[in-house]
């Protein structure tokens, strides 16, 4: 068998993933309250194991998780001018408990900064109470009155991870903001989701931030996702929210601050990415079944082929995998294929009598959907190698496939034509001037999503060289797309 | 050293909690939000083992872990009306996007039977499909008028574990009610938290239930303390939304419904049944540090002993333990002691030079502060034995204590005079009458707690027996309290 297709991936984007979605089933978008879902059991499995790697990479790292309210009193959301300026259009408003008016109204939160600053000026004093790295894992609210689509553009993002972090010092939050992005690149990697690191014009930062780094990757219908963002505050917050340490000269000082968020886009991604035309294809570490073992039973042997597949399940189970026998009767082994290729279950072994005799069953990938027969003595060693040649081909695939979708234009008219054509992200010279960018977006149509974060990712314009927007001197290149 | 005392945390109670809850810190009241609270980095890990616990058993019984979004439109939550009635008054309505009036008032949920609902009519046709198990853990919102109490009554509930089922028969679903006192049962177990099944009365119930069982226990001043749910439902609700089924004989039959549920108040009794005046006392599983290594340092030796700590250290959590050394300058032993004692590690470890020299070292539980030297070789095998033994030990201690509480009366006097002098639980003759029962709540001043869910907890009222309240025939015995 060849390689399945993506088809219908590549070309009905849209209608794949909500396909996907539904039938695995990951997120019902059925709800009755636009812009929200509900993680079905298998979704939510996914979206677990998820969120284990990202736990996983920020405790490593130091970060400690805590819980804060959901609700924030409208006088503290409006605290830092510009955040709120940004927000007050998109905030849901709680005005009222049973019938009595609240005397303060309540936001839902689109995002904590006036949660936890609060907090973090009663929990800040001394140079010892610093850094202060803590995150935390919640839904946030947005009042989206675009059109929205399920986990990329909601009104509920029910999985918002959100890091907030304090330091003495500039340069210290400065470290911290790398380290973010290193924290960012390690949770993508282990994903197999490709990115580029932007940073993101001045016009389009966090409301707040002095600088936002975006992490963006390429959907399968060419239009750009942000699936991460790195902040750094400066003391812009800890001047609003008066968030202070006392010096060892006895002076005061504000402390500075970074945030970073990521959200179920990261699952959207993670499933988009790798998909292709049978559904789902996850990576081992979040496949919630890495392995399923699918019986072919033949009359008068139906015992023995399934003795054999609970044992090969629970050796394979022992050596720290998660299994599942499909033992479903009066479903033939075809529609089971189907319904486990659905799931992107990255291994299937079928067993049948045949199997019993020869000593051996046959091993499956959900990638290539190629058959390897195996010794029964060499099983669990196959297994744990061809998950990872799995996992190392998923890895190789989308970053080439999101190579391919990245490439320079030298006009607008270039540039434009890429973005109708091929979609991605095309690369162009620019003056760095925000006039001119604005000016720019609007006659591509699309999106500047900013200039390389990693310096030796492209080559700086050479001297002489042109802006595409304003025909002046470019100093560096920006990357433009449509995106989400 | 004899055990620690258990004054403060019986004579002020509610001073102590407060101190305890800010002191570890677990929980900081300090949001500017009432009734609301941060889950604090050390308070998060313990409710993080505690849901492990939760999600364990309940996953070992066969429910699938979802996620509902939060906002319910007004028309759901007042289909079924006995629901709408008792929660109208303290929900809280978000009424605004940004500055546009909602068309439709959308709750914060106060539970999710109205949430979940609709879509087990999108997910339930045929018998295939049933039973249904599934349960999720969010934040509900409850707009308490009364004085709010952190992680007791609070406006909102950070910590609500919400399983719902549906059924084919009433049997099955019966049984399924019977599987969920099971289930909390072994939970609260787990936590070494004693308790009491009761079946609340009628007045009492759950809205829109046939028959709430709960799950009480004792705090320290005596009031009771309601930390578990198990409804019935029958059809009301399936009714309400139109659930059903079509049967082998191609008619359709409503579903029959349970739902049982836990919150942050089984955090609060774990922190209050186990305490003492040194702060918490934790069993082992949900201990987020089981085993502390102090280093007791004299000079010359400092490098030395700090290495033995490691390696303790070491061998321990390769043992599968979670262990910490607290390795930290310039601080005393006696004030790590204290900083330990007070988050409830049940076990320290004191390693200094004579520990060396004598290949030794010396374990203190946290339980009774007790010293024991142990030998070096047979370290992991007498921390595991200690951990066991404390843990039983917590569980005997919190039992007897809470049996000590539950006391019989004859008369409403007398139970007013225990309920008044010792609190806890009485047991009184009843006719189980609605009126007399309501009017015996007014006149004791307390809450019927309702009926024993076991059969065999209490005996019945021998014939001839009179009721408490009204003098009427006595046919069972009913449990009264003060409640928080």
């Amino acid at each position: 068998m060849t390689n399945p297709e993506r088809k219908s991936w590549s070309q009905d984007y849209s209608e794949w993933f909500h396909k996907v979605i539904a039938e695995v089933p990951i997120y019902d978008t059925r709800y009755p309250v636009k812009g929200t879902g509900v993680w079905m059991p298998f979704g939510y499995k996914i979206r677990r194991e998820v969120l284990r790697i990202i736990r996983d990479e920020l405790e490593k790292t130091g970060h400690e998780e805590v819980l804060f309210p959901l609700l924030i009193p409208d006088y503290l959301l409006s605290k830092e001018s510009e955040h709120i300026r940004n927000f007050e259009d998109e905030v849901y408003w709680v005005t009222h408990g049973g019938k009595t008016p609240l005397e303060v109204k309540l936001a839902l939160r689109p995002t904590s900064e006036t949660a936890m600053y609060p907090m973090f000026k009663l929990w800040i004093n001394a140079y010892s109470d610093l850094p202060l790295r803590i995150f935390q894992i919640v839904n946030v609210f947005r009042y989206e009155t675009k059109a929205t689509r399920p986990m990329i553009r909601v009104r509920e993002v029910s999985t918002f991870k959100e890091a907030h972090t304090a330091h003495a010092t500039r340069e210290e939050a400065e470290e911290q903001e790398r380290i973010g992005v290193e924290v960012y690149s390690k949770i993508f990697e282990r994903l197999k989701i490709p990115f580029l690191r932007t940073i993101r014009p001045d016009w389009d930062k966090f409301p707040g931030a002095e600088r936002s780094v975006a992490f963006d990757t390429v959907m399968p219908d060419g239009r750009v996702l942000q699936i991460g963002t790195v902040h750094f505050l400066g003391q812009g917050f800890a001047r609003a929210f008066d968030i202070k340490y006392m010096k060892s000269d006895g002076n005061y000082e504000y402390v500075w601050q970074t945030c970073y968020g990521i959200s179920e886009r990261a699952i959207a991604a993670l499933i988009s990415v790798h998909g292709d035309d049978h559904g789902l294809v996850l990576p081992s570490e979040v496949a919630p079944v890495q392995v399923v073992v699918i019986p072919i039973v033949y009359k008068g042997r139906e015992e023995e082929v399934l003795k054999r597949c609970k044992e090969v399940s629970e050796i394979l189970e022992r050596s720290g995998l998660r299994v599942s026998v499909d033992d479903r009767k009066d479903i033939t082994p075809g529609n089971k294929y189907y319904t486990w290729e659905m799931k992107g279950t990255p291994v299937r072994i079928e067993i049948g009598p045949r199997d019993i005799d020869s000593n051996t069953a046959v091993l499956v990938r959900r990638d290539t959907l190629k058959k390897t027969p195996v010794n029964m003595e060499m099983l669990v060693e196959e297994v744990r190698k061809l998950l990872d040649h799995i996992d190392e081909e998923l890895a190789k695939r989308s970053k080439e496939w999101m190579s391919s979708k990245v490439r320079g234009a030298e006009t607008i008219d270039q540039a434009k034509d890429e973005l109708d054509t091929r979609g991605g992200i095309v690369e162009l010279n620019w003056c760095g001037k925000t006039n001119c960018g604005e000016e720019l977006e609007k006659t591509i149509d699309a999106r500047i999503l900013g200039v390389p974060f990693d310096e030796h990712d492209i080559e700086n314009p050479p001297s002489g060289a042109k802006c595409a927007g304003c025909g002046g001197a470019a100093n560096k290149k920006i990357r433009v797309a449509r995106s989400y």
